[in-house]
Protein backbone atom coordinates (compact mmCIF):
# COMPACT_ATOMS: atom_id res chain seq x y z
CA UNK A 1 0.00 0.00 0.00
CA UNK A 2 1.45 3.50 -0.90
CA UNK A 3 1.85 5.72 2.10
CA UNK A 4 -0.83 7.44 3.89
CA UNK A 5 -2.08 10.50 1.66
CA UNK A 6 -3.75 13.55 3.24
CA UNK A 7 -7.55 13.79 2.10
CA UNK A 8 -7.21 17.02 0.33
CA UNK A 9 -4.27 15.29 -1.60
CA UNK A 10 -6.16 12.16 -2.31
CA UNK A 11 -9.12 15.03 -3.95
CA UNK A 12 -6.53 16.49 -5.82
CA UNK A 13 -4.98 13.53 -7.16
CA UNK A 14 -8.58 11.75 -7.88
CA UNK A 15 -9.47 14.77 -10.12
CA UNK A 16 -6.15 14.85 -12.03
CA UNK A 17 -6.80 10.75 -12.64
CA UNK A 18 -10.48 11.25 -13.89
CA UNK A 19 -8.70 14.41 -16.12
CA UNK A 20 -6.24 11.66 -17.46
CA UNK A 21 -9.28 9.07 -18.10
CA UNK A 22 -11.51 11.97 -19.56
CA UNK A 23 -9.03 12.03 -22.46
CA UNK A 24 -9.90 13.96 -25.23
CA UNK A 25 -13.74 14.38 -24.32
CA UNK A 26 -13.99 18.34 -23.83
CA UNK A 27 -16.22 19.53 -21.12
CA UNK A 28 -17.87 22.81 -21.01
CA UNK A 29 -15.87 24.69 -18.81
CA UNK A 30 -18.95 26.32 -17.12
CA UNK A 31 -20.01 22.65 -15.73
CA UNK A 32 -16.15 20.81 -15.97
CA UNK A 33 -16.17 20.98 -11.84
CA UNK A 34 -19.99 19.42 -11.64
CA UNK A 35 -19.66 16.47 -14.27
CA UNK A 36 -15.90 15.70 -12.53
CA UNK A 37 -17.13 15.86 -9.19
CA UNK A 38 -20.20 13.48 -10.16
CA UNK A 39 -17.28 10.89 -11.50
CA UNK A 40 -15.37 11.55 -8.99
CA UNK A 41 -18.72 10.25 -6.13
CA UNK A 42 -19.49 7.72 -8.77
CA UNK A 43 -16.46 6.55 -10.80
CA UNK A 44 -18.86 6.27 -13.55
CA UNK A 45 -17.97 8.32 -16.66
CA UNK A 46 -21.89 7.60 -18.27
CA UNK A 47 -22.37 11.10 -16.32
CA UNK A 48 -20.27 12.82 -19.15
CA UNK A 49 -23.15 12.36 -21.60
CA UNK A 50 -25.99 11.82 -18.90
CA UNK A 51 -26.01 15.36 -17.34
CA UNK A 52 -28.23 17.53 -18.86
CA UNK A 53 -27.65 21.21 -17.93
CA UNK A 54 -30.21 24.45 -18.65
CA UNK A 55 -28.43 27.49 -19.72
CA UNK A 56 -26.23 28.90 -17.21
CA UNK A 57 -27.67 26.40 -14.93
CA UNK A 58 -24.60 26.16 -12.56
CA UNK A 59 -24.07 29.99 -12.19
CA UNK A 60 -27.02 30.29 -11.36
CA UNK A 61 -27.30 27.59 -8.59
CA UNK A 62 -23.80 29.19 -7.41
CA UNK A 63 -25.37 32.84 -7.21
CA UNK A 64 -28.54 31.36 -5.73
CA UNK A 65 -26.19 30.10 -2.82
CA UNK A 66 -24.10 32.91 -2.53
CA UNK A 67 -27.04 34.64 -1.84
CA UNK A 68 -27.93 32.59 1.01
CA UNK A 69 -30.49 30.17 -0.59
CA UNK A 70 -31.61 26.91 1.27
CA UNK A 71 -31.49 23.53 0.14
CA UNK A 72 -34.43 20.91 -0.07
CA UNK A 73 -33.15 17.24 -0.37
CA UNK A 74 -35.64 14.50 -0.69
CA UNK A 75 -34.00 12.11 1.63
CA UNK A 76 -31.90 12.42 4.37
CA UNK A 77 -28.57 10.53 2.85
CA UNK A 78 -28.77 13.58 0.43
CA UNK A 79 -29.26 15.87 3.20
CA UNK A 80 -26.41 14.24 5.22
CA UNK A 81 -24.24 14.08 2.11
CA UNK A 82 -24.27 17.74 1.15
CA UNK A 83 -21.35 20.20 3.03
CA UNK A 84 -23.34 21.98 5.69
CA UNK A 85 -20.59 23.83 7.03
CA UNK A 86 -19.74 25.62 3.76
CA UNK A 87 -23.45 25.94 3.34
CA UNK A 88 -24.65 27.55 6.57
CA UNK A 89 -21.79 30.35 6.47
CA UNK A 90 -23.49 31.56 3.39
CA UNK A 91 -26.47 32.07 5.09
CA UNK A 92 -28.50 29.07 4.03
CA UNK A 93 -29.29 25.17 5.58
CA UNK A 94 -30.48 22.18 4.15
CA UNK A 95 -34.11 20.76 4.77
CA UNK A 96 -35.52 17.35 4.48
CA UNK A 97 -39.24 17.14 5.30
CA UNK A 98 -39.19 13.07 4.32
CA UNK A 99 -38.74 12.05 8.05
CA UNK A 100 -41.39 14.41 9.45
CA UNK A 101 -43.81 12.15 11.37
CA UNK A 102 -46.92 14.53 10.40
CA UNK A 103 -45.83 14.21 6.40
CA UNK A 104 -46.35 10.52 6.68
CA UNK A 105 -49.72 10.76 8.39
CA UNK A 106 -50.80 12.92 5.60
CA UNK A 107 -49.39 11.02 2.85
CA UNK A 108 -51.19 8.10 4.09
CA UNK A 109 -54.48 10.19 4.78
CA UNK A 110 -54.02 11.75 1.25
CA UNK A 111 -52.62 8.34 -0.77
CA UNK A 112 -49.78 10.37 -2.13
CA UNK A 113 -45.97 9.40 -1.30
CA UNK A 114 -44.19 11.11 1.22
CA UNK A 115 -41.93 13.07 -1.52
CA UNK A 116 -45.25 14.98 -2.54
CA UNK A 117 -45.78 16.07 0.32
CA UNK A 118 -42.75 17.34 1.36
CA UNK A 119 -42.22 19.34 -1.88
CA UNK A 120 -45.75 21.31 -0.39
CA UNK A 121 -43.81 21.63 2.65
CA UNK A 122 -41.10 23.12 0.65
CA UNK A 123 -43.34 25.72 -1.25
CA UNK A 124 -44.19 27.26 2.31
CA UNK A 125 -40.42 27.96 3.22
CA UNK A 126 -39.85 31.95 2.60
CA UNK A 127 -36.73 31.68 1.44
CA UNK A 128 -35.62 31.00 -2.18
CA UNK A 129 -34.66 27.00 -2.54
CA UNK A 130 -32.66 25.16 -4.90
CA UNK A 131 -34.30 21.47 -4.83
CA UNK A 132 -31.75 18.43 -4.78
CA UNK A 133 -34.00 15.44 -5.61
CA UNK A 134 -31.65 12.24 -5.28
CA UNK A 135 -34.50 9.43 -4.57
CA UNK A 136 -37.90 10.45 -5.79
CA UNK A 137 -39.66 11.25 -9.43
CA UNK A 138 -42.68 12.08 -7.70
CA UNK A 139 -40.98 14.86 -5.55
CA UNK A 140 -40.46 16.17 -9.58
CA UNK A 141 -43.36 15.67 -10.43
CA UNK A 142 -45.26 17.77 -7.69
CA UNK A 143 -42.16 20.28 -8.14
CA UNK A 144 -43.71 20.63 -11.83
CA UNK A 145 -46.62 20.59 -10.91
CA UNK A 146 -46.47 23.02 -7.99
CA UNK A 147 -44.43 25.80 -10.57
CA UNK A 148 -47.25 25.37 -12.79
CA UNK A 149 -49.44 26.65 -10.79
CA UNK A 150 -47.58 28.99 -9.34
CA UNK A 151 -46.67 27.71 -5.88
CA UNK A 152 -42.92 27.75 -5.81
CA UNK A 153 -40.20 29.48 -8.02
CA UNK A 154 -36.85 26.93 -7.28
CA UNK A 155 -33.62 28.97 -7.90
CA UNK A 156 -32.49 25.55 -9.42
CA UNK A 157 -33.82 21.91 -9.78
CA UNK A 158 -31.29 19.24 -9.47
CA UNK A 159 -32.81 16.42 -10.85
CA UNK A 160 -30.86 13.45 -9.93
CA UNK A 161 -33.29 10.31 -9.07
CA UNK A 162 -32.46 6.90 -9.52
CA UNK A 163 -34.55 3.53 -10.81
CA UNK A 164 -37.25 2.09 -12.96
CA UNK A 165 -40.65 3.56 -12.69
CA UNK A 166 -41.65 6.87 -13.71
CA UNK A 167 -37.78 7.99 -13.20
CA UNK A 168 -36.89 8.69 -16.55
CA UNK A 169 -40.44 10.44 -17.68
CA UNK A 170 -40.10 12.75 -14.63
CA UNK A 171 -36.69 13.98 -15.44
CA UNK A 172 -37.67 14.61 -18.94
CA UNK A 173 -40.82 16.42 -17.87
CA UNK A 174 -37.87 18.95 -16.21
CA UNK A 175 -35.92 18.85 -18.64
CA UNK A 176 -38.89 20.32 -21.28
CA UNK A 177 -39.31 22.63 -18.69
CA UNK A 178 -38.25 27.03 -18.50
CA UNK A 179 -36.76 25.78 -14.95
CA UNK A 180 -33.28 26.42 -14.23
CA UNK A 181 -32.29 22.29 -13.77
CA UNK A 182 -29.09 20.43 -14.09
CA UNK A 183 -30.38 16.59 -14.31
CA UNK A 184 -29.10 12.98 -14.98
CA UNK A 185 -31.30 11.60 -18.02
CA UNK A 186 -31.68 8.22 -17.79
CA UNK A 187 -31.87 6.16 -14.98
CA UNK A 188 -29.07 6.86 -13.06
CA UNK A 189 -28.80 9.39 -10.53
CA UNK A 190 -29.06 9.00 -6.55
CA UNK A 191 -29.02 10.71 -3.32
CA UNK A 192 -24.60 10.69 -3.35
CA UNK A 193 -25.20 12.08 -6.80
CA UNK A 194 -27.38 15.21 -5.73
CA UNK A 195 -25.30 15.68 -2.60
CA UNK A 196 -22.17 15.89 -5.19
CA UNK A 197 -23.70 18.21 -7.20
CA UNK A 198 -24.94 20.46 -4.69
CA UNK A 199 -21.08 20.33 -3.10
CA UNK A 200 -19.40 21.14 -6.49
CA UNK A 201 -21.21 24.72 -6.04
CA UNK A 202 -20.01 24.69 -2.62
CA UNK A 203 -16.77 24.31 -3.22
CA UNK A 204 -16.73 26.81 -6.16
CA UNK A 205 -17.59 29.24 -3.95
CA UNK A 206 -15.83 28.18 -0.70
CA UNK A 207 -13.13 25.88 0.59
CA UNK B 1 -46.96 10.59 -16.17
CA UNK B 2 -48.66 7.36 -14.90
CA UNK B 3 -51.07 7.37 -12.83
CA UNK B 4 -49.73 7.61 -8.37
CA UNK B 5 -48.04 4.23 -7.15
CA UNK B 6 -47.43 2.80 -4.00
CA UNK B 7 -43.62 2.94 -2.80
CA UNK B 8 -43.98 -0.75 -1.93
CA UNK B 9 -45.32 -0.98 -5.48
CA UNK B 10 -43.19 0.45 -7.31
CA UNK B 11 -40.03 -1.29 -5.54
CA UNK B 12 -41.93 -4.90 -6.35
CA UNK B 13 -41.87 -3.33 -10.15
CA UNK B 14 -38.84 -1.98 -9.89
CA UNK B 15 -37.07 -5.65 -9.37
CA UNK B 16 -39.33 -7.24 -11.64
CA UNK B 17 -37.84 -4.96 -14.65
CA UNK B 18 -34.01 -5.33 -12.84
CA UNK B 19 -34.86 -8.88 -13.58
CA UNK B 20 -36.15 -8.72 -17.18
CA UNK B 21 -33.16 -6.86 -18.01
CA UNK B 22 -30.80 -8.96 -16.44
CA UNK B 23 -32.05 -11.64 -19.11
CA UNK B 24 -30.33 -14.58 -19.39
CA UNK B 25 -27.65 -13.41 -16.68
CA UNK B 26 -27.82 -16.20 -13.65
CA UNK B 27 -27.52 -14.68 -10.57
CA UNK B 28 -26.35 -17.28 -7.26
CA UNK B 29 -29.49 -17.05 -5.68
CA UNK B 30 -27.57 -17.22 -2.02
CA UNK B 31 -26.59 -13.39 -3.52
CA UNK B 32 -29.40 -12.64 -5.77
CA UNK B 33 -30.92 -9.66 -3.59
CA UNK B 34 -28.25 -8.03 -2.60
CA UNK B 35 -26.97 -7.62 -6.22
CA UNK B 36 -30.72 -6.80 -7.18
CA UNK B 37 -31.12 -4.17 -4.80
CA UNK B 38 -27.52 -2.88 -5.36
CA UNK B 39 -28.83 -2.29 -9.00
CA UNK B 40 -31.82 -0.87 -7.91
CA UNK B 41 -29.80 1.69 -5.84
CA UNK B 42 -27.54 2.68 -8.41
CA UNK B 43 -29.35 1.81 -12.06
CA UNK B 44 -26.03 0.04 -12.88
CA UNK B 45 -25.42 -3.50 -13.85
CA UNK B 46 -22.04 -3.58 -13.83
CA UNK B 47 -22.40 -4.53 -9.87
CA UNK B 48 -23.55 -8.10 -11.26
CA UNK B 49 -19.59 -8.61 -11.98
CA UNK B 50 -18.05 -6.19 -9.73
CA UNK B 51 -19.48 -7.76 -6.50
CA UNK B 52 -17.40 -10.42 -5.09
CA UNK B 53 -19.03 -12.11 -2.41
CA UNK B 54 -16.76 -14.81 -0.17
CA UNK B 55 -18.35 -18.34 0.77
CA UNK B 56 -21.57 -17.53 1.95
CA UNK B 57 -20.90 -14.20 3.25
CA UNK B 58 -24.54 -13.26 2.61
CA UNK B 59 -25.83 -16.27 5.22
CA UNK B 60 -22.92 -14.68 7.50
CA UNK B 61 -24.16 -11.44 7.52
CA UNK B 62 -27.50 -12.06 7.85
CA UNK B 63 -26.94 -14.29 10.81
CA UNK B 64 -25.03 -11.70 12.38
CA UNK B 65 -27.99 -9.37 12.29
CA UNK B 66 -30.30 -11.96 13.41
CA UNK B 67 -28.37 -12.06 16.50
CA UNK B 68 -28.34 -8.37 16.89
CA UNK B 69 -24.95 -7.24 16.10
CA UNK B 70 -24.21 -3.29 15.07
CA UNK B 71 -23.04 -1.78 11.92
CA UNK B 72 -20.04 0.42 11.62
CA UNK B 73 -20.26 2.70 8.70
CA UNK B 74 -17.22 5.11 7.80
CA UNK B 75 -19.87 7.93 6.82
CA UNK B 76 -22.67 9.45 8.00
CA UNK B 77 -24.08 9.22 4.65
CA UNK B 78 -24.39 5.40 5.24
CA UNK B 79 -25.51 5.43 8.41
CA UNK B 80 -28.24 7.96 7.12
CA UNK B 81 -29.25 5.21 4.60
CA UNK B 82 -29.20 2.05 6.82
CA UNK B 83 -32.91 1.27 7.76
CA UNK B 84 -32.73 1.63 11.67
CA UNK B 85 -36.07 0.91 12.19
CA UNK B 86 -35.44 -2.99 11.40
CA UNK B 87 -31.72 -3.13 12.51
CA UNK B 88 -33.02 -1.74 16.27
CA UNK B 89 -36.02 -4.71 16.33
CA UNK B 90 -32.88 -7.04 15.98
CA UNK B 91 -31.32 -5.39 18.75
CA UNK B 92 -28.79 -3.94 17.20
CA UNK B 93 -27.58 -0.03 15.76
CA UNK B 94 -25.10 1.90 13.67
CA UNK B 95 -22.08 3.96 14.97
CA UNK B 96 -20.18 6.15 12.76
CA UNK B 97 -17.03 8.06 14.59
CA UNK B 98 -16.46 10.06 11.88
CA UNK B 99 -17.98 13.46 12.95
CA UNK B 100 -17.02 12.63 16.50
CA UNK B 101 -14.82 16.04 17.54
CA UNK B 102 -11.89 13.85 19.16
CA UNK B 103 -11.95 11.42 16.18
CA UNK B 104 -10.69 14.61 14.10
CA UNK B 105 -8.13 15.56 16.67
CA UNK B 106 -6.76 12.79 17.22
CA UNK B 107 -6.36 12.05 13.27
CA UNK B 108 -4.65 15.56 12.93
CA UNK B 109 -2.24 14.92 16.07
CA UNK B 110 -1.25 11.53 14.47
CA UNK B 111 -1.47 11.88 10.80
CA UNK B 112 -3.68 9.59 9.90
CA UNK B 113 -7.07 10.00 8.03
CA UNK B 114 -10.38 10.08 10.35
CA UNK B 115 -11.38 6.86 9.21
CA UNK B 116 -8.67 4.95 10.84
CA UNK B 117 -8.78 6.53 13.66
CA UNK B 118 -12.37 5.59 13.54
CA UNK B 119 -12.11 1.98 12.60
CA UNK B 120 -9.80 1.43 15.96
CA UNK B 121 -12.61 3.15 17.63
CA UNK B 122 -14.94 0.16 16.77
CA UNK B 123 -12.18 -1.99 17.76
CA UNK B 124 -13.78 -0.57 21.32
CA UNK B 125 -17.05 -1.96 20.78
CA UNK B 126 -18.15 -4.82 23.29
CA UNK B 127 -20.56 -6.55 20.29
CA UNK B 128 -19.58 -8.09 17.03
CA UNK B 129 -20.10 -5.95 13.95
CA UNK B 130 -20.52 -5.36 10.44
CA UNK B 131 -18.69 -2.90 9.07
CA UNK B 132 -19.90 -1.40 5.74
CA UNK B 133 -17.18 1.34 4.68
CA UNK B 134 -18.55 3.07 1.41
CA UNK B 135 -15.77 5.72 1.01
CA UNK B 136 -12.40 5.77 2.79
CA UNK B 137 -10.22 3.33 1.25
CA UNK B 138 -7.85 3.69 4.52
CA UNK B 139 -10.56 2.29 6.55
CA UNK B 140 -10.60 -0.96 4.63
CA UNK B 141 -6.52 -0.39 5.31
CA UNK B 142 -7.09 0.12 8.90
CA UNK B 143 -9.96 -3.09 9.52
CA UNK B 144 -7.03 -5.22 7.76
CA UNK B 145 -4.26 -4.32 10.09
CA UNK B 146 -6.33 -4.49 13.41
CA UNK B 147 -7.61 -7.72 12.22
CA UNK B 148 -4.13 -9.17 11.37
CA UNK B 149 -2.93 -8.49 15.01
CA UNK B 150 -6.01 -10.01 16.32
CA UNK B 151 -7.97 -5.95 17.62
CA UNK B 152 -11.29 -6.93 15.99
CA UNK B 153 -12.82 -10.38 14.45
CA UNK B 154 -15.93 -8.67 11.94
CA UNK B 155 -19.14 -10.58 11.11
CA UNK B 156 -18.51 -9.48 8.10
CA UNK B 157 -16.29 -6.33 5.75
CA UNK B 158 -18.68 -4.89 3.13
CA UNK B 159 -15.87 -3.22 1.38
CA UNK B 160 -17.55 -0.99 -1.63
CA UNK B 161 -15.61 2.62 -1.27
CA UNK B 162 -14.99 4.37 -4.74
CA UNK B 163 -12.76 6.19 -5.96
CA UNK B 164 -9.43 6.66 -7.67
CA UNK B 165 -6.72 6.75 -5.17
CA UNK B 166 -6.35 3.62 -3.33
CA UNK B 167 -9.60 2.13 -3.78
CA UNK B 168 -8.86 -0.97 -6.04
CA UNK B 169 -5.91 -2.14 -3.93
CA UNK B 170 -7.84 -2.21 -0.71
CA UNK B 171 -10.59 -3.78 -1.83
CA UNK B 172 -8.26 -6.39 -3.01
CA UNK B 173 -6.38 -6.47 0.33
CA UNK B 174 -9.99 -7.86 2.26
CA UNK B 175 -11.31 -10.08 -0.72
CA UNK B 176 -7.71 -12.13 -0.67
CA UNK B 177 -8.06 -11.68 3.11
CA UNK B 178 -10.27 -15.17 4.77
CA UNK B 179 -12.80 -12.46 6.33
CA UNK B 180 -16.01 -12.62 5.30
CA UNK B 181 -16.52 -10.09 2.84
CA UNK B 182 -18.72 -8.85 -0.23
CA UNK B 183 -16.72 -6.25 -2.10
CA UNK B 184 -17.54 -4.28 -4.88
CA UNK B 185 -13.85 -5.21 -7.37
CA UNK B 186 -12.90 -1.96 -9.10
CA UNK B 187 -13.16 1.48 -8.46
CA UNK B 188 -17.05 1.79 -7.91
CA UNK B 189 -19.29 1.73 -4.60
CA UNK B 190 -20.17 4.51 -2.54
CA UNK B 191 -21.84 5.00 0.90
CA UNK B 192 -25.43 4.10 -1.36
CA UNK B 193 -24.26 0.83 -2.25
CA UNK B 194 -23.43 0.25 1.67
CA UNK B 195 -26.29 1.13 3.19
CA UNK B 196 -28.37 -0.89 0.44
CA UNK B 197 -25.88 -3.95 0.91
CA UNK B 198 -27.13 -3.59 4.85
CA UNK B 199 -30.40 -3.18 3.54
CA UNK B 200 -30.36 -6.39 1.20
CA UNK B 201 -30.15 -8.56 4.23
CA UNK B 202 -32.17 -6.51 6.74
CA UNK B 203 -34.75 -6.89 4.45
CA UNK B 204 -34.41 -10.95 4.29
CA UNK B 205 -35.21 -10.91 7.82
CA UNK B 206 -37.97 -8.65 8.33
CA UNK B 207 -40.33 -6.15 6.17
Amino acid sequence: MPEQMKPMDIEKRSFEIITQLLGDQKLDPENELVIKRVIHTTADFEYVKNLVFSEHAVQKGIEALRSGCDIVTDTQMAKSGINKTILGKLGGQVHCFMSDADVAEEARRRGVTRAVVSMERAAGLSKPCIFAIGNAPTALISLHQQRQEGNISPALIIGVPVGFVNVVESKELIIASDVPHIVARGRKGGSNVAAAICNAMLYQIMR
